[in-house]
Formats: C-alpha cells, sequence, structure tokens
C-alpha cells in the first residue's frame, strides 16, 4: 500500500470560538491531502485533466472521527493511503497524528468521473499505483 | 421530532473547478443548520454558553452521503432534527433537498460538554425539546 | 443608485478562537452580496454565463476597513451598490451595519471579463442598471 | 526590516468554477502569514497569549491588489514583512511570487490588543524584531 504523509499547521483562522479546529476544515484538509497522495504517485491533479478522461473524483460518501482535538499552532501529520481499488469508485483512508496519538480519522469514498462529472471507470494504471494486486483481491 | 428547515443559497465561493459545491462546505452548513435547530427550539447559541454549564458540543463523529450535485445560484433546503438523545451524546441528521430530489444526507454525533470542553450530561430539559419520552426509549 | 439590501447571521464556524469573526469570511460574503446585488437587478450569474460573453467579474484591488467586530448569533445587514462603472471596471461598495452602526466597509473594483477571463468592456445594459447616466458621469 | 517567506500550494478547494483562487482565501493566507512572520521572529501566537498581555492583533483595515492570477497545485511564495510599527497599531505588507513575476500583494493595518479585545500598545520588544530604530523614524 502506497502511504504519503504530510505536515499540516493549524492556523488561527482554522479554528472556531472554542479554540479548537472548526472540523469541515479537516475535510478541506482530507481533500488537500488526497491530491498530494495521487500526486506523490505522480498524478499530479492538472496532469489527470491533461492525460485522461478525467472531470474529478466527486465524493460520494465520507466520514470523520474524532479523538483529540487541535489548537492554532499545533502541527498534525496526514498520513493517508488508498485503501480499496473497485471498478468505479475509491476509498481513501487518513489518519491524522498528534504526538500524543491518533487524533482524527477520516474515510472517503470517490467515484472516478470524466469529462462531464460522468462516472466511468477507473483507469487500471492508476489504481495499480496505489494498490497490489493481492491488497486488491482483499 | 422536532424538525427545522433552512434555506440556503449555494454561493460562487462554495463552490470549485469544476463547478459543483466543495463537499466541506456542506460540514459548514451542517453545523449551521444544527445551531438554527437549537434556536428555533429556543436555545440560541450565545444563551447555551449564558445559561447552561457549556462550553460546546464538539463532533465526535460526523458522515454524509451525497447523491445530486448543486451549483452556485442553487437553492437548497436543509431538514435538520436531533434523531437520538443519549446521556452524553446525541445525533443530529441533515436531511437536504432540491426540486428533484435528495441530494445528500449528513448524520452528525456530537458531544455536551461543559466549561473547559470537559464531557458532561446532556441536560434533561435540552434533549426534552426535540424528542418525546417515546421517541427517546426508541 | 440601485442598492441591495441582505441580512447575513454570523456562524459559530466564521469566528476564530477570540470570539470575533475571523476578517477573511467578510470577503467571501461581499462576493455573495455581489451576486445578490446583480440578482435584484435582474442579472442572476448563471444567466451572465449563458446570455453574454461572460468569464466572471474577477477581482483586482479590494479593501475592508472594519469598525466594530461581530460575534457568532449576530445578524448584520449588508447593503450594496455599484458606485462606479467605468469602460473596462466597476466598483462595488458594501457598509455592513449592525444595530450599534456601522460594523465595517468594503471597496471592491472588478474587471469584467469575457470567456477564458479575458477583459472586455462591461455591456452597457449591465452598468445601466445600476447607474443613471448623471451617476456615471460623475 | 525582517523578512519572512512562505510556499503555499494553492488547493483545488481554493479555488473557484473559473478555476483560479477565489480571492477571500489570500487573505486566509496573508493572516497564516503574519502568523508565520511572527513565529519567524520568535514570537509563536501560543506564546504571545502566555506571556504578554495579548488578545490578538485584529484587522482595522486590509487591501489587497490582484495582478496574475493562481490555479490549483501552483506553489506561491508569500514574502511578508512588517514595514511600520506606531504606538498603537502595526502595518504588515505582503508579496505573493510567481515564477512570472508579482501575483499579488496584500497590505494589513492590525491593532494591537490585550485580554479582551482592547486596544493597547504594541510592546516596545516586538516592534524592535521587525523593524530598525532607523526603519521606525522613516
Amino acid at each position: 500500500m502506497f502511504v504519503n504523509k504530510r505536515t499540516i499547521r493549524i492556523e488561527w483562522g482554522d479554528c472556531d470560538p472554542a479554540g479548537i479546529v472548526f472540523f469541515p476544515r479537516y475535510f478541506a484538509y482530507f481533500d488537500a491531502c488526497t491530491m498530494s497522495l495521487f500526486e506523490a504517485a505522480g498524478l499530479k491533479k492538472q496532469d489527470l485533466f491533461a492525460h485522461y478522461d478525467f472531470g474529478g473524483f466527486p465524493m460520494v460518501d465520507v466520514q470523520a472521527k474524532f479523538y483529540i482535538p487541535s489548537r492554532f499552532g499545533d502541527d498534525v501529520v496526514f498520513e493517508s493511503a488508498v485503501t480499496r481499488g473497485g471498478k468505479s469508485s475509491f476509498d481513501v483512508h487518513h489518519k491524522v497524528h498528534r504526538p500524543e496519538g491518533l487524533a482524527l480519522e477520516g474515510f472517503e469514498k470517490r467515484v472516478w468521473t470524466g469529462k462531464g462529472l460522468k462516472s466511468t471507470p477507473t483507469p487500471e494504471d492508476i489504481v495499480s499505483r496505489f494498490l497490489t494486486p493481492e491488497e486488491r483481491a482483499a
């Protein structure tokens, strides 16, 4: 499994009057980290638009579980991986680490789409960058 | 069950280069609609801070399922309700309606906290504004 | 001068750890209120894309002056008007009112663009919806 | 003059349906870069709260001028400096660079506040970290 890590600084503007991250901000970071994961695998989003029948990979289902809050000035590590690659959808799992432990997790289910945002099978050579044949069969 | 509806205009700045709502924005709207739900039940968030041992109701688990995308200029209707009230946590369900059908759903699990963001039982008189005794036992 | 007013509820997620609006949020509201101003004048943004050589009206210069802070749960009134319509750019002025007085002001200078975001003269019939010939000459 | 540089990746979610950065996002980045500037000078915002009579440095006036648009996947460099330190307010100037030139500029005027967001003189030892006596007199 191909794993990418990205450290993110929690900013003042990410936090709410309780002083902790306003939770929707984590989803923007999940999205950014999914892009980073693809880029680390050699698939920058601009290149996907340029070289594939690609309209984006919109979310169909997303979940987050929160364990430890974070505050502005904290640096947290997003660890991201494609954990399942199906015919028309794939899953991304984000684990967000703090020094004292797992802070939150994110679970994304996205569909690959072609031009015009029409669902289309995820190209084989893309899924194979993230999962081995054994992992895909699991 | 106490249900609140709020119409929200999708703004240009809510949408991404694919022309559809950038999904983290929906979570900000969920949060705003949970506030509106409480306010419609006579519990404005400022009043909670003023009259209760209240530090906020941080999210512990949140999920969204997306069925139909929305674009800038669209008006969508958020229909929100507390669907479960436990000893220390409660659930909020958001259904987002478009003219052609259900666009997405959100599922929030929040904990009630006192000053200092310490988990504390949700006050009885608050849960009873949203659910009947029968609904709570269900 | 054509003036549009829109009441906006300050949300929890608009505010920072100091408990006041995180100032970049005001610019998102300015943008939304410029859209509302155009829509009130019969020019919904989708219609601009459909009926004109229109690629958007990107900002070239924007300023805000802050007088009174706002907090979550506050309702503030955005009063917006096109105050100048030049050959290739136009100005929008936003005044944000609180019960106790003027809370902040925003000053936008935008350029009209055609498809491909190329600067092009603002169509005459658009400027004339906001300013009289006398106001334009002033 | 003490200058800090920070490279920022433009994310998909920072961009609007025209494919370019939704301009309010730049102000969030300005705010983050002002924090980075202070931190580079040894003044992390948490430390300000811990060691000074500090309630934040709210914006009183902010302006941005836009020259070249940016798109998702672009890396831009924010170059930030305190350019004036008065008795009760100070100015921060941000220049945002792209490979082909200056993309935009931001001009912030902020006031130093003590606990409770009351305006109070900026501590001498703070201003002196950013500007020499000659620069302050200029």
